[in-house]
């Protein structure tokens, strides 16, 4: 169950409104790697865990945080919409600086949404749960979540460096910061894991149901072999149950296929007409 | 610039039709973690990478394997849907086997694609860009790799409990075994990089700029301590730049937000209205 | 800012698994109506309030309570998969109820979620913010709101009817009696705004502006009258404003508009085609 | 069965072209609450009508009416893009009123559509059918389209403020004048069905089946009691079945959930590692 | 402009109910290639072209035809859902028949659409204007056309074989009739397209700007040359504008390239580190 | 089995960056008729093929070299992208070129991707596998890819008409070359089928099953009769089964649908308020 206060986390409050850089703003509120993105993954991943103990502990925890990140930014977005022009070619003629906002603002903040932020990125597509995932495998998971935290630390950096104004600067430091300590601590929860299961998701496969023989086996399907000089490529296997090989030349292992003819129900081209023996066709095809 | 081979890179061959195994398989060829994502997501990121060396070869090289591995699973599938039964509910009747193919088989199998594979997972989204990334940043990107890889091996492994087909088990045997390779290489790029660059992405912004005050910190957003027992919430951080602390009960940091009232040509609520001085509204509003 | 605890607002617990049934409760968690699109629609609407009164109280009461709905129904899915059988055809063949489970679930909820519940609804589309709406103007977005409650309590009244399980159809009656409140509630505040603002939104367009012959017009599109009989077609309009009109035989009031040829760097077909004088068309065509 | 006349409902010409403009009248064409919604949800809700009276013909007049206002936007847009400019950054450098339309416009426009509409909202997001609702409740659906009238007559009259051109304008205040009847006629048979009905959807579950002791309570959940003050927190409920209460400290009542793991074939983590317990896991984990 | 009369073009009457069949049958109403697809297709077209002459009319005549193809999909889907049986696992385990409906309908006709018929495919993926085109040429457009008649046609002639209901079949033998004239009658409009600009589209752009070394060249990207064999491998090119030639080793006519470092504020992987002179890099990176 | 290196099929090196070009150009890399979308269609149509002919190989050829061009313009969409600037309103208030290129590019290429290309369209929708198709059926689906080679070489001169970079325009000649031997491998591939098959697609569904009273005329839906001048409105067929024949005054054939009302448990409004006797609804409705 959840309870809300009204006071933000930290400030979110810009020197001046700018229409432009809340469009840009939004990729980091309703983007692949955006808040959004991180709440509901670590609370449908919380939800899911099937046990209770600090993990589960850990991803209500930052789940929670992620839900007042959602609000700041939605606040600064706003206020960085405020008063935003509207006008047509006209308008836009006349000054420069109100035509790059005409041009350049998302029009949905301003017919849409009504100077309010949107959940959707900076480019305007909506939020979907397709960026999302919960597994139910933790390791997997907080892998997914490392990755999460690197993209939006990424991001927001890539923002941060894109605006002179004090105000944001200020709010995207504290983001970036907590992105620092979102990635510290997948990374030591990860490591845990690891040190339990082993480095290969899920651990509990046996390992003599896979095709050992190429567990290890890095196929250089891309001509040159500049991969030859990596650690991947030779030497024990990060997992330590193998020895890394390098092959040089892959071949097929299986020759190619031939699909049986699809009934006749399904209307697929006659098996005689993509064969290509035309003449054996009678008018009726079949 | 790529070269095609009729022959597969392994067997993809089932005992016996199933098609509501075809269905279910569907989900690691078209899904958010399946072959057509770690083919996309591992050529994109390969033909961004800014420099020309072994890892942009490894991501070209693993690119073209998944390649592959797309082939030899629409092939398992075609084959699954071999003669797959159509019927209505007359039919179901009759025969229970039969009656579970028809409810529980992909009807796009056989009315869209005509017992042929699809870009779609398991319950027939279609494929979208939206599973992949391709950052420019080599380790946050790595890290999506690797989480791909374990999401990805997670769902074949969980397939393969869920089929008696000796055909099927040993193709997926297979990819088993590939994803035990990926989820190794990555591993192995990463803690290259990691060494390289610390843990935290990107490393290349300056850590002053960050609120550094708040980069260590777990704050307990949800009831319970349990997650203060974790390697996250105490000792040296595991980027080696601080300490971690616990904060049992986070408090705000900023107030309530009090957003200016949007331009009257926006049309929102006005602002007499929010508030709710209703006395003080003439009939025309403005 | 936002704080969570453990405890479930209401019980979530099924008497017996039910994975078919799991399937079809996702509505509920992830649908178009669902209660992430509540929880989502009204944080956002009360994040963009501009003022901070009542109904913006009311917005995050209501918001965060249905973060809590969230929780209970993603608990309930992953009680009512506890144990999911996996299997092929061979095993279908065998138990008809085995057989219906394999054919009927959501294969995803196996394979994807490891037995947990999904940001997606009953046919497993993944959660979209296109589901949501935020304008800035409360009386419109009241309207949504009443809206989403009532087809929510529809669809929720609608599984109750199709299960037998005691412990579910508990949890349902309080999702029902809180969509009851909520219907309340934003009836409540709907006739609020129209007691102060009309019930034409957005009420601040002087309605000397829009072409008012036609504000109060029921134009006959579909052929029979039966609408005619209906309150909308004669008397006072509800707005105060007018007099209902009924129009038998609409008219277009506008001639067939022609097109100007776009220019030849479109490259549309070339004028002289479209329009048939193919005599005319040199072999250049331009 | 639909006939079509070429003859325009109302005129659909602009003064003179404007790209910019273009894009953004895409919103109420192909947008969340553009004319394809409308007349689709209309039409859709008309055919699943289960009884042939004034609803229905209600629904097919107002549904075919909307088919003809895509008609007239989809012309106007065609004509808004007359002549539309190509070129790149070099061409953009010279002019600025070229280089904001070709920094602004819809590249889409030019390249996909040739000059002509597009079934997209303003920002390119195609149109789905996630925006429509038909769910056989006639109340339910009414609610549905008296908001989609009111957040679609909004977003006409936002458009109506940022355009100067007065063929524009006189098309948009046709369409508002329709909106405000459409916004009226759904009103008069929401108020019927209430009349009839009762407020809350569905009217046919019987009310002794929901949790009766919170159909009528606000729970405070954001903190602050700002929603106390409102119609909705005290008196009689708006259904008249009940008496508004408000909690001031809603409290759980439910316990913590506790999961049971997952069975071993969906390679979850293993529960021993979920609890922490490491030294009781052997090197096969199982 | 549109006038509806509420008669069916033709019948849509099954003899029996049937669910199962009921959730096919949506593929054609609302799939890629669904009457949904078809007659916003045409619609927007026509709307488009730039001109009025009898190909406008075709458009107009045949999208507004399609509109009536939805209704009777619409009609005799929600006649197959009369009277569908909701229930859960332990009414499913009584009776096959029951539970085979009960595992394989589409859940949403009774939760979402109250036994209507739904804007969506046979998986349940809802409509999306992705499906459909309107490029402003006509010879690239009746080329769509043809393809989504031809797609349809082959659907439902699938749908046709697979059920045993003399209704719907009769139903089906009118589309599958009306497919005939459709793919007829953009046969024709093509024909004469061709016959005016050449068969190349577009048609307008100058030959001589293109790489005209290559416009008839044939490269065997795939080992094996039956490709060789086909008509597009020698002889005079279908165009009348070269010698169609058959290369049987392509080999790749630019260098590798290199892409330059991304700018410090974008945060890619330093430069360094990608080239993996790591024993170069400073703490700080840059 | 595939194969890469990395030297490009073709030079993708343009003259000088250019960000907002780089911005348009993605429409023919990841828009609905981009090479990916080419790519993955010739492929899914060639591993779905049923016989293993010259049409698998052709299609497997294309399939191949379709993704040369996916590399070929992600190189080209970097190097366009190399350098862009970032920066706010202030930046862009002070250098008009500077202003245009912040306004208009895309800000997800350097805020997500880096300057590296997006698997997405010039208004930044991801690619989706909702925009291709493999039916089975040889004759619809090289049909689909006609359309799509026209609809692509349509693209493809349009951006070369609006940028006036000699390296893009040097590359884009290439593509455009290549389209033009694609149309015409189609084209002749397409004329040997239906040299064998007749042109109505499926050729092997009995003409005697289809209501062939109408498989040849064309119904006059809109009104105004320039479409009966048309080839298709008489004359032969072009299937040689029939006459065409126009319909001046089409009529329904059937009657108005009336809908059984829908079960209790189904709670649609009850069949009374439908009819409107509202005298005979007792309180509680059923």
């Amino acid at each position: 169950m959840f309870y809300h206060i009204k006071e933000l986390q930290y400030r979110a409050k810009p020197e001046r409104p700018d229409p432009l850089f809340a469009k840009q703003l939004q990729e980091v509120l309703g983007g692949q790697f955006g808040e959004i993105s991180v709440a509901m993954q670590y609370l449908f991943q919380g939800w899911s865990v099937r046990g209770n103990g600090k993990y589960k502990d850990l991803l209500m925890d930052t789940g929670a945080e992620e839900l007042a990140h959602i609000e700041m930014l939605a606040t600064m977005i706003a206020r960085l919409l405020d008063g935003a022009p509207v006008g047509d070619l006209e308008v836009a003629a006349k000054d420069p600086v109100i035509g790059a906002i005409l041009s350049g603002m998302n029009p949905q903040h301003a017919i849409v949404s009504g100077l309010g932020a949107m959940p959707a990125d900076s480019v305007g597509n909506r939020w979907t749960a397709d960026y999302i995932i919960a597994s139910g495998n933790l390791l997997a998971d907080f892998r997914a979540n490392l990755n999460a935290e690197s993209q939006g630390r990424l991001q927001v950096v890539r923002l941060y460096e894109s605006t002179t104004d004090r105000g944001v600067k200020d709010m995207l430091s504290w983001l970036i910061a907590r992105d620092t300590m979102h990635q510290n601590q997948w990374y030591a929860a990860i490591c845990e894991l690891e040190a339990k299961e082993n480095i290969v998701v899920p651990s509990t496969f046996p390992r003599e149901l896979e095709k050992r023989e190429v567990s290890h086996v890095l196929f250089n399907f891309s001509a040159g072999n500049e991969s030859a000089e990596g650690r991947w490529a030779s030497g024990p296997s990060m997992d330590g149950e193998g020895v890394f090989q390098y092959v040089e030349n892959p071949v097929p292992l299986a020759k190619k296929p031939v699909l049986k003819p699809a009934p006749p129900y399904i209307h697929d081209t006659p098996p005689a007409v993509v064969k290509g023996r035309e003449d054996q066709i009678p008018p009726s095809l079949y």
